[in-house]
Formats: C-alpha cells, sequence, structure tokens
C-alpha cells in the first residue's frame, strides 16, 4: 500500500476510536497541544501529579511526555507514567525538548530512555544527535540546528537514525526540513510543512501530541508517527497559504494550523503528502 | 420576571462592577479563562502560592478553584484560599475538573467540598454525579458520559441535581447538550450551545470563570450559575455559526467565543437565550 | 537621532541577530511571550528549575524574570539565574506583576531588586509605585490605578520614575495611557497603544518580553526598552484597527497583536510613533 493511504487509513481509524492521549507536557505549549489533540480527533488529558498519574495513565490509549519546561516533581511523575503504562502495553512517545541546551535536559531525556521503554521519540537534529551521544549545540529550545538539505548530510543523518532506532528497538522521527522517520528497517523521508512553522512556538509539541493521538488508534508506531509528522506539515501549509492570502501572521497562523488538522481531509492527504520511503 | 431579563440585569451590573475574580486553575486553559474574565467585563487574577492565597482573596469579589491539573502544593492554596474567602463571606465556585478519572481528583474534590463552603459546583454530568457519589466512568478530564436527551433521564438528573444542592445548600451546574442549574428548590434547564463545543479544551472551565464573574456583581448564586451557563452557551452558538461561515475550524471557535463573550448583546441574550424555568 | 530612528535600527538589528531570551514567567501569558518573542525576531526559551537555569541564562541573550505566578520554587530559580546574569553580563528585565497586591509579590520584587542587578524593571504605575515605596494599591495583577493624563500628575511620575531609575542605575519604564521610560537622565513619553490593551491578559506581559528581545539585540538598555514599548503601542493600534473593521471583539485582538508584531515594519514605527524626549 502507498504510505500516504496508511496515513489516511489510520486518520479514519482515530477519527472512530477517539483515543485519550495522557500527556505530562510543559506550560507553554499545553493549551495548542490539547487542541490538537481534539481537532485530529483524540481526546487529551493533562495530568502531572505522581498521586494520579499510574491512575490517569491506564485509561489512556497512549502517553506523551514532553520535557519542555520539566522540573523535579515533573519528572518523577514522568518516570511513573512512564513505568505504568510500559505494563500496561500503552505505547509512550517522548519529546526531548531542549536536549543539549542545559545537562539537566540532556541527563533527564536519557534517564527517561534507560527507565521506560518508547514506541517513538521524535525531536530537532540537535536534540536527537544528543540523545544519540554525538555532541552538537542547541539554541534553546525552540531553535536548532537547521536541517541539511545537502544529500550527503541527509544520508548520514538518516544513518544516524536507523542505528539510533535500531539500539533502542523504537521509532525515531526527526523534523526539520526534511523529516526523517524510521524504526530501523523502513525510513521515510517527509518534505512537508513551511519554514514559518518555526516562529510559532509549539509545532514541535504539537507534531508530538498528532503522534500521540494516531498511535493511541492503532499501535503501528511506525505509521503513527508518519501520520503525525505528515498531519502537522500539511496543516502548516494550508495554514500559511491562508496566512498568504489574508495578509496575517504568526499569531495567525497558529490558529490557521488547529483549524487545518480539524478539517483535515483525505484529498489533503492524498493531494500534499510528499512521502519518499527507502 | 422572565428568566433571560434576570441575566440581562447581572450583565449589566457585572460590567459596572469589574469585579475581581480570583482563580486557582489549572495551567492548561488559564489564559483562556483570563481573557474570557476580562471578555465579560471583570478582572481575572492568578494566584496559587499558598504564602498569597489568603491576602489575594480578600481583595477578590470571588474565588474559582478549578482542579484541572491540582497538584500536592496547589490543593492546599485551594482549601486556604477557599477558607479565608468563606469568612470573608466571598462566593468560592467548584470545578470539579475530572472527578471520577482518578481517586486523587475524586477525593481532592470531596475534599474541598467538605473544607469549603461552595457557592457553585459546575461540572459535567460524570463529574457531578461522582461527587454525589453515583458510581460512573469519566474518560479523562474535557471528555464526558454524554447528556441523555432522553427524557426519562434528563428527569433522573434534575432530581439527582435538586437533592445534591439541597444536600450540600448550593447551586449545582451540569453542563451538557441540555444543561441543568439548580439551588434544590428552583431549577433551570438551558437548551444553548453547541455540540463542537467539545472539540475546544477549556469551554467548561470557561463557563465557570464566567459564573465566577457573574457572582462577584451580585452574588445572587443562580442566577449568577445561569447567567455563565447561558452566555457560555449562547458565545458558542455565534461563534459556530462564524466559524461555518467562515469555513475555519476549532482554532478560530475558541477565539470566537471570547470575541463573542466580548461582544455579548442585551438583544444576544433576549433572542438566543432558551432557558425553562421547572 | 531622532528617537524613532533608534527604534528602527535596533529592530533590524533584532532580526539579524535572532537573540535568546530565557524567560522564568508565569503559566497564564507564557504562550503569548514566547509567540511574541518570536514574531520580532528573537527565540525564546522558557525554563525554571533550579537545575538548569544557570545553565540555561548563559546560553541566552537576556533573561526575563516575570513574578505573575510567583511560587516559593520559582522564586529561588528567579534569583539563582538572574545572579548568574549579572556575572555574565547578560541583561535581566524584571515584570513584578502584581507588586502591591499582596506582601508576598511585594516583598519578592523587592528581594529580586537587593540581590540581582536590573537592567530594565518594567510596570504600572501601581507596581512602581509599590517598588518605589509610595503606598498604593492594586486590584489584581491586570488592573492598575489609571495613568492619569492630568499634566501636573504626568510630572510627578515623571519625576518618581527618575528618581528611582537614578537610584537603582536602571532604566524604568510605566506603562500606561501615557508611557514614561527613563534612566534618570533621559525621559521619554510615549503615547501609542489602545484602551481595548487592557481588556486581553498578557499585554504588559509581552511588552517585557519585546524589551528582552531587544536587549538582547543591542544591550542599550533604555533604547531596547523604548523600542519594546513603542513596539507593543503601535502593534495595540493595529490590532485595534482590524478588530474594528472585521467587528470582532478581544479573542481576535491578541492574535491580531501578534500578527502585527510579526510584520512590524520601519513604515508603521516612523508613520506611527508617538515619542517625546525631555
Amino acid at each position: 500500500m502507498e504510505s500516504y493511504k496508511k496515513v489516511i487509513d489510520l486518520l479514519n481509524v482515530l477519527r472512530e476510536k477517539n483515543p485519550l492521549v495522557h500527556h505530562i507536557t510543559n506550560y507553554v505549549t499545553v493549551n495548542d497541544c490539547a487542541n490538537i489533540t481534539l481537532a485530529i480527533g483524540a481526546s487529551p488529558v493533562m495530568a502531572d501529579d505522581i498521586k494520579e498519574v499510574r491512575d490517569m495513565v491506564s485509561l489512556a490509549s497512549s502517553l506523551v511526555i514532553n520535557i519542555g519546561t520539566l522540573n523535579e516533581r515533573t519528572v518523577e511523575s514522568m518516570i511513573e507514567a512512564g513505568k505504568r503504562a510500559n505494563k500496561l502495553n500503552i505505547p509512550v512517545i517522548l519529546d526531548p525538548v531542549g536536549a543539549g541546551a542545559t545537562s539537566y535536559r540532556t541527563e533527564t531525556a536519557k534517564r527517561i530512555m534507560d527507565e521506560v521503554k518508547l514506541a517513538v521519540i521524535r525531536g530537532n537534529i540537535s536534540e536527537i544527535k544528543t540523545l544519540y551521544g554525538i555532541n552538537t549545540q542547541t539554541k534553546g529550545v525552540d531553535a536548532s540546528e537547521s536541517f541539511s538539505s545537502d544529500i550527503n548530510e541527509l544520508k548520514k543523518e538518516k544513518h544516524m537514525a536507523m542505528n539510533f532506532a535500531k539500539e533502542l528497538n523504537t521509532v525515531v522521527a526527526i523534523t526539520g526540513a526534511v523529516d526523517i522517520i524510521t524504526d530501523g528497517n523502513t525510513v521515510y523521508s517527509v518534505k512537508n510543512g513551511h519554514p514559518i512553522m518555526s516562529k510559532v512556538t509549539g509545532t514541535g509539541c504539537m507534531c508530538t501530541s498528532l503522534i500521540g493521538s494516531y498511535i493511541g488508534a492503532g499501535k503501528d508506531n511506525i505509521t503513527a508517527a508518519l501520520a503525525g509528522v505528515v498531519s502537522m506539515g500539511i496543516a502548516g501549509e494550508i495554514a500559511y497559504e491562508k496566512l498568504a492570502e489574508n495578509h496575517s501572521g504568526t499569531g495567525s497562523l497558529r490558529i490557521n494550523i488547529i483549524d487545518a488538522i480539524y478539517n483535515l481531509s483525505e484529498d489533503d492527504i492524498s493531494r500534499r503528502s510528499k512521502i519518499d520511503e527507502d
């Protein structure tokens, strides 16, 4: 089956199943994460107290861990919820926001990787390189080493992602100018999206929430990661076109992204998706 | 006086008085709660540290307690602020977000009900049933057992709400396809709103903030609860109509709701409100 | 050079340099602060755990401390980050949200002023009076004693701001109907903005984030404060004009403000800025 058709199928399952996605996430983009989860057709729940995360995750179809504004209290909750999810066979998605920027972030992300079995890790190239053990420089949490469109560089990065996915027995999704999604065997490259998306905070976090929504629907981890990345990219394109048409700006772009996800159609996916499979 | 006229009168008082509404609330929808409080004509203040909640609530006209992202630290602040408000005769509104989903939420909501005298409790049907002691299943914090439009079911639920209100000597507001607002004697049913509102996070929280705004203006608890519920329902209808006209989505819906509350007119209320009094 | 030209020059440097602005801020308006920082051309990073704030601030070009939802944990992080920034010669901007409302806020703001060398303090007139030691009454954190447009009152307030700036060897920015920006020698008055801006939460916080963005670009503290205040005022005007044209409301206003900052042009600044220098 062609890749974009798998995305369409999973979107239909998602909208039918309306999976509950438990998030332990940051307070910067949490509202956007909740609203994009609702827009795609899933249900979000945000709960981070150690006293309830085990109970909450057991009701959920997936768990999203996002370390964007981590602190000592919530890190313990992330680990607890993650372990519980593992026991119950509920897939866990990690967004290692800002790994590489501070040693606390890097170490926390690595600790989560050690203690929790992850279904998907989604990050930008510097975050993923950091976790894989390549020294890199992260400039804060929103900015990132720009993803090279140079063919050789891209090849190297695919190679790294595949090795990382194999070692951890997980799916690795790197988002940038070209997105890479791999489980160590299959590798997808996606060329959807628009550079202006980096001018809105949370497009990465929202992408992770979409992956959490798709994985909660089907549990085919690589298709879920692909679907989340492609959906976000297409929504960004539609949102930018509306911005350009209305001469608006990045405040509107953020709203347009949620609107585009809410209205995401089979036709949008089949006409717009730019997926290559190696 | 007809019910909708009471709502109009209270809206006018609110806009004249500009009451300060102290919120101890969740970090998911807090920005929307603040902006809708401003939009209706009140002033929000969000403060949750135990060191200042007593001082802050004493400046306020009402206190909104929302347990959406409760934690050990903020629960103590909720109780402290609530007790202080009781002493000063400042009305307290509880939004028991997700009660029933985890025992921590259920117990915390019940603890607040035990230790703080509440002017209004606003929740969906599963949250209210949970607090009343009927076993129910909550799917996360945003979703809820859908409110039956079956006449017999609705009758039973009104009965439950009245008993609950009498027992606690409070106003109970249950929001859903049909909203029920009762102080144990009078019962209002409201049929405003649109199903799409459940596709935006925080419409429940915002409704509670509106009740807090109205109650800060007048302190007639049942009219304030009615006014909050009706205002939110009407805003949802107007917001949906604009969405449909512009072929936008739920990102825009959220903005449209705040816009509609800002522009809420006597005419909107008299033409649109669908209130039945038993 | 005329004042507005300095603002234009600094905006151009900012967009070229893309400075990283570390925020320790409140959870009510944090998303808007991040998005406006991106919209003006800087990069935001929000991090508040004591274990990482020293590392994070050392990567940044400026530090914004906003006490809007302060708590015991984050106050310690603010102090630690501030001290570290001082050591590294990274400018620190304080937004003393709600100082005067509770003694905890007043004391915390004063403690920060004592322990951290501040490049700029931006607040409304009651917050600044409180910090300067004049008893005043603050109604919550968003509302404020309205800024007198009375000439004599304005003179007194300029005098107070100058003394305060001299004593603390900092830049003081007071925002209101007329904004005052002073380093104790130069005093700018700015008459941009629109009263409706007070009907959206976070316009003050966003202004502070803009100052943090400008100061990260150039480190000329008074020009950065002026540029932040003027940019916010102009964005408010443009946003209001769009609201009026579309008959929308304050939900849209908030989006329009971010859009206007994203599109802020040399022409907007030269045509619209209303800056007087004493």
